[in-house]
């Protein structure tokens, strides 16, 4: 099936018209109209290849919300028509240990889970991800979304930004009774303030600028500290449960560590592409404290968070583009110039000449 | 109580005869006559101020076994006669939520727990530690010495060594169907060794150095790598449950990081005095690895691991030295060379003249 879709032809070309080939559904396939893609930071590095092993045409996008078109005869929870979602995988061996715990992103099967952009499938084929009109899914790997229909464009962030605060806050079991520190205010770090106070947890933000104050409070922090501000800083030493740090920049770890209690944990989602500044190992022994990371979630999470968010009336705060403008909306990501997610409206694609 | 000890006047003199006033032991104390004293790099880096906040003259030592000469009324659990041991601290707040779950080397309150040298004691009194005749040491901080009289000497290295690679190895639940690293052969790693063997787990030393490679299998390692061999490393990656770091000097976190499991945790228990190379996020997203560290242990995890050894017939490898050749002792240790801890035996004060 020929489908419409933007791409980057290279590194140094700006993303383009582009026709995929999506394969015919098998039995255990669900094919989807995209309506909604989010555009997240992996995107950008993928398009512009600043991470090693970029296959090019590159088709970005997984963050993907849309509706069931048909589905394989083996296929048993999802119906046409459905909504549906599909985030960054869309495939994994099903038999490692991770796989039978329900956490494919760390299928231990060489090469890992396949991803939804740049995979590339289990047989050698680049995967092609949600920057198009359709896509053809196994069911394993879509998700049920059970929003109303006027939040689907803001659903759509859920599948990476949600799925990836949620994992890390649910592994080190914030909630009630739990100080939790969200640092970084951004596409991951809005949905980690929102899922982290919708659980219950007593949540606060750090950010760089001052000017970001209000707004975490309107996301839920319960209070906001400008880590430039040593004093403020310094009044929540040894004070944190966890820290879900969401800074893909280079920055001072230390600070944030001296802030945790006694085996508290602070967990990295993002990765710089140039180190941060090495951790002191003092501030690790000293309160037997953690430095973890983790990536993205596992199916049955993503499930249990897109429901959560569901019956929470949770979403994502966005900006709706046209696929059009996907380069403008890079250049204005990179300028942290968004609030807090773009997402392309995939109509525009659609109803293009 | 006037008591013979061992002092450092300042960071440039050598160690030497200095008399300590010991306490008149009150009602909770016990007085204790030094039979060996145990000899720890601290020891080292306090006598020569590498660290801050070191107040002279200073008297090291921090792994005491001894016998106890006197016990105050309130003393019900040691009697006179009792051979007993004093490791990293001799008081802690007693109230705050980590001196009540036994866990007093985190104790919360200002200043902390009070170390066994250079305290300072609640009060300001520095402290003086077990490089003497004699110490008086409130009951609760005084262990109980379950070993035969012929291993006394060696049981003296589990008071720092032994327990600060035990807590981590219990609190990380190795046992038996877990593959444990110990990171570094010397006088922690050595401990770790023997303790993570008799914990039942499959223990792999690494070691730079290959001419270490027979002495870490007598020790308890099932196998030796030798971690400048990158196809030796390459071939546990993603293997271990936990790995025990024992390295103070700086070195690469992530040859190690990489070879833990999916939750895996690298424990480090000694902190460099110039930073590691800091660690590459992306070994902490990709596994959901964590890296943590650990402070020697608490009252009642040291008496199980002192009542473990003995149960096992566990001690440290030692070479016992006279008081009057620390100087010689600390200069062989800053050359790696000794198999594995100095033990002072505390005669040769006693009958100096």
């Amino acid at each position: 099936m020929q489908t419409k879709a933007y791409a980057a032809q290279s590194p140094t070309t700006p993303l383009a018209p582009f026709a995929v080939d999506r394969r015919e559904p098998g039995p255990r396939d669900v094919a989807i109209d995209i309506l909604y893609c989010g555009v997240c930071h992996s995107d950008l590095h993928t398009a512009r290849g600043e991470w090693p092993g970029i296959l090019y045409p590159s088709v970005p996008g997984h963050e993907i919300v849309g509706r069931a078109t048909a589905v394989g005869g083996d296929v048993s929870r999802i119906k046409v028509g459905d909504v549906v979602a599909v985030g960054c995988m869309v495939d994994s061996c099903r038999t490692c240990p991770s796989c039978g715990e329900g956490l494919e992103q760390y299928c231990e099967s060489e090469p890992g889970f396949v991803a939804t952009y740049n995979g590339p499938l289990r047989g050698g084929e680049n995967t092609f991800g949600g920057y198009s009109a359709a896509i053809v899914v196994d069911e394993h790997f879509v998700l049920t979304v059970r929003h109303g229909a006027e939040h689907l464009a803001a659903v759509a962030p859920l599948l990476c930004a949600g799925i990836t605060t949620w994992s890390p806050l649910r592994q080190w079991q914030t909630g009630p009774g739990k100080k939790v520190g969200v640092v970084g205010i951004g596409g991951l770090g809005h949905m980690g303030l929102k899922l982290a106070h919708a659980l219950g947890a007593q949540v606060v933000a750090f950010t760089t600028s001052e000017s970001k104050r209000a707004d975490a409070m309107k996301l839920g922090a319960d209070e906001v500290v400008v880590s430039k501000d040593a004093d403020a800083m310094a009044a929540h030493t040894g004070s944190f449960d966890f820290i879900l740090n969401t800074v893909a920049a280079p920055h001072n770890l230390d600070a944030f560590l001296a802030l945790l209690k006694r085996d508290g944990t602070m967990t990295m989602v993002g990765a710089p592409s140039t180190p941060h500044p090495s951790p002191n190992v003092f501030n690790l022994i000293l309160g037997r404290r953690r430095l973890a990371g983790s990536l993205i979630g596992g199916i049955a999470e993503t499930q249990e968070m897109l429901d959560f968010c569901a019956e929470h009336g949770i979403v994502a705060d966005i900006e709706m583009i046209a696929m059009q403008d996907i380069e403008a909306a890079y250049a204005r990501m990179l300028k942290s110039d968004v609030k807090y997610r773009f997402v392309i409206d995939m109509a525009t694609l659609k109803q293009a000449a």
